[in-house]
């Protein structure tokens, strides 16, 4: 735990009518408009979120998914002017396409709002509990220096104009470049957070839609592969690009914070895996937290020579 | 030129219905009729090729885009049965689904079919002509080496079906994961040609019918990208996983034939970097061959220490 999707904030049934309209605007000032009357909606949820974590540290990640799942189905567009909009949106492979930071470099507003809600959310709770969270803006699906290097600049502006609070800013590591091109990515990231479903997706040219259910099952029936790569991390292939990058992130920042985010943080033999690549944390769904922590415990031991824990014994 | 992409030859007005027969069937036997039809007319468009290109090398690459691209509208079924089927087959990112070789593996009558028609036609050129076609015949998407260690062995076993004859075994070069682990695959190789466009999209998670047009186009215009890496290849991001891919595929196998095909074979820049990886061959549009030839040329002889060289000068 301790990392904050935000698009389930936008989801929410009281926001989604509002999320659609800023996506169906056809100029910045219509957008920015959605964008002032979701920005309290969001600041709330933050100031919330860094009430419960008191003084644990918060990931927020910027908004990630494609635009189109918050359209409205094309039976809803009520004209042809939105009728165009809605197809112009639609994506042939909408997971590699106008989504994560090119959606914050494409429309700055949409990052710009986000940023301000957690900076307004961060000093309202510093003011009424007396601790500043310790908050950390990740920005999604970066695989050029220059992305962050833009993005990093527009949060810092942003955050500037709200007052006074430290945070961090880094980057999802989930694509194959940005394990790649690490070194450079690292100047501009106070900290990596290794996304491994879409680095699974990319990196094997899987659609986890696509793949389960079908190929995948198939490969795992037939024994292609033993196991399926989206529940137990592929060390040889993923994880290699995982080992790529630590090395050359920490080539040029030794001391960067580095951790994974999703599934396979709550898996015993990826989180094993993580801990040998010397990775700083891991984060997962709550319930997976007790498994987390015994195969982390248990990577640590094996490390130190201890063979197995017997309890009661 | 000398790459063969077999799927031209479904997509004949004249095939495509028994092609759509082949996919939509819903027994092996009933697919396996409809291949037996599609053969022959593959077998003759395969001896024409071996004529035309006397005694120069063929690359075939067996069939690799996602079946729906064959399905036909689903205003055009006729029936409840057909419509399930095209709806189970849609896909909602079809660049990471069930394509290349994870069709041949899936339906493994479909690439036996194609390789028959290859090795029949090449017995049949060499009968006419005195002279046995130089055939490759290549999978594509390899990702695993499992995937490329299954297909070797049904190539090989159904040829040696039809008689004597040499060709190679290879495959395409183009998902990340096939460069980290080039070396296991190598094993399991006679050649690598590298699929740029496609390991630009993995790599870089851009769908190039997503992304020009659109965010791509907006990174262009803005700066965030200086050229579009699908017109000039990403050299630090992909040609630096190709650099894996040629160090660990040639650490196993130190003489094999490595290459690139598609769009990028015909860039001066990215044939200059093609040849400072070593590799043996560039294969592009016929169009483009002067193009690549002199860019090959200029290569060679800038290492060599000539810095121009002027015609008529």
């Amino acid at each position: 735990i301790g990392l904050c999707r935000t698009e389930h904030m936008f989801m929410a049934d009281d926001r989604l009518p509002v999320v659609r309209e800023m996506i169906m605007a056809f100029s910045e000032d219509e957008r920015r408009n959605a964008l002032d009357r979701l920005l309290p909606h969001q600041q709330s949820d933050f100031e919330g979120i860094f009430e419960a974590m008191a003084g644990l540290p918060v990931t927020i990640r910027l908004l990630d998914p494609p635009l189109h799942e918050f359209l409205p189905p094309l039976e809803d567009a009520t004209d042809d002017r939105m009728r165009s909009r809605i197809r112009a949106l639609r994506e042939s492979n909408p997971m590699l396409g106008t989504r994560g930071c090119r959606l914050g470099l494409m429309f700055p507003e949409i990052y710009e709002m986000q940023v301000r809600a957690i900076i307004r959310a961060a000093i309202a709770v510093r003011e009424r509990t007396g601790d500043p969270p310790l908050v950390e803006i990740m920005h999604p699906l970066v695989g050029f220096r220059e992305e962050l290097h833009r993005l990093r600049a527009l949060t810092l502006a942003t955050a500037a104009d709200e007052g006074e609070i430290e945070f961090l800013v880094g980057t999802m590591i989930e694509l194959p470049r940005a394990c790649i091109r690490a070194d450079e990515i690292a100047e501009e990231a106070d900290f990596f957070s290794f996304g491994t479903n879409d680095l699974t997706q990319t990196a094997l040219g899987f659609s986890r839609d696509d793949a389960e259910g079908k190929f995948l099952t198939h490969y795992l029936q037939d024994g292609v592969l033993e196991r399926n790569p989206f529940e137990t991390l592929d060390q040889s292939g993923v994880g290699d690009l995982m080992k790529i990058a630590v090395e050359r992130g920490r080539s040029v920042k030794p001391d960067i914070k580095m951790g994974i985010c999703g599934e396979h943080g709550g898996e015993p033999a990826s989180v094993a895996f993580c801990h040998s690549l010397d990775l700083d944390y891991v984060s997962c769904s709550p319930f997976r937290v007790p498994l987390a922590r015994l195969a982390a415990a248990q990577a640590a031991l094996s490390e130190s020579g201890v063979e197995a824990v017997v309890v009661g014994g």
